[in-house]
């Protein structure tokens, strides 16, 4: 068997978060469509154009490295907007539905942050420093989103969960 | 259809968790038997050690709020630890592997991450100090085992496979 070297782990893992950034694209309209609470909606609205945005950026790193911009099965980002549907049925109408999806979302977010994190760090160990600024710039909205799930945890909706 | 509260989802999430725990307890000898470099199969085996601690925390908590300990299947650890499983039958016997490993470990890191930073809100939320506690010790040890990874990217794992 050849070797694979980092190049080859770039790729796969590049094209493991291009499916998982389409599954999220679809993904959220539904998530906006489900929440109870107006900044919820908005935020997971405000989310859907970042991920495009996101999409966009990964098929300039796929350029950068000579290949055709495609997607690849991710089982983790499946598993994990699964749990998001689960939440959508079993909470309907609850008054717990808006907490349970801004976990859903954390999930979700977090699973990017290790991804985009990885190739970040991967981009600098291949002396490519202009995908690293890229993978950096939606590693850094990734986390603001993050960020502003927790602040709506903390705030009104899980309040009027309690 | 009953209302479901934080209460409830709190509940649901505690099983996701302790599911995802347990699942993770059993991959984790088989990532560090994969894994080339000493540094990181010692990791691997220090944060199953942690994961056992883990699990039996959770057991607490399901005690503080009076149930059996009992998992939920979890498609998104499911999903995660599946790429892990491809990165070792793809990468095995390549000087990518360990990259490859570490990166499949921040994914379950960043999961648990999230699910222990909204359970330990909820139990803030909830008006439950012992469990918030629990909850809180085991994110830091999540974060600290995830700090450890990213600095065995950064050195000599991936200098290699580079």
């Amino acid at each position: 068997m050849a070797d694979k070297t980092l190049d080859d782990l770039f790729h796969d893992t590049l094209k493991d978060i291009y499916y998982a950034e389409k599954q999220i694209l679809k993904t959220l309209p539904k998530m906006a469509k489900a929440a109870q609470s107006s900044e919820l909606k908005a935020g997971f609205e405000t989310h859907h154009e970042e991920t495009q945005a996101h999409i966009e950026r990964l098929e300039q790193v796929f350029e950068l490295i000579g290949k055709t911009p495609r997607g690849k099965t991710c089982d983790a980002i499946l598993g994990i907007i699964e749990e998001g549907k689960e939440i959508i049925e079993e909470y309907k109408g609850t008054t717990a539905l808006d907490a349970g999806l801004i976990s859903a979302a954390h999930a979700v977010e977090h699973y990017e942050m290790a991804r985009y994190g990885t190739l970040r760090t991967w981009a600098q160990q291949l002396n490519m420093p202009e995908a690293m600024k890229l993978l950096e710039q939606t590693l850094k909205e990734e986390e603001a989103t993050d960020e502003k799930l927790s602040t709506l945890a903390i705030t009104d909706v899980n309040k009027k969960a309690a």
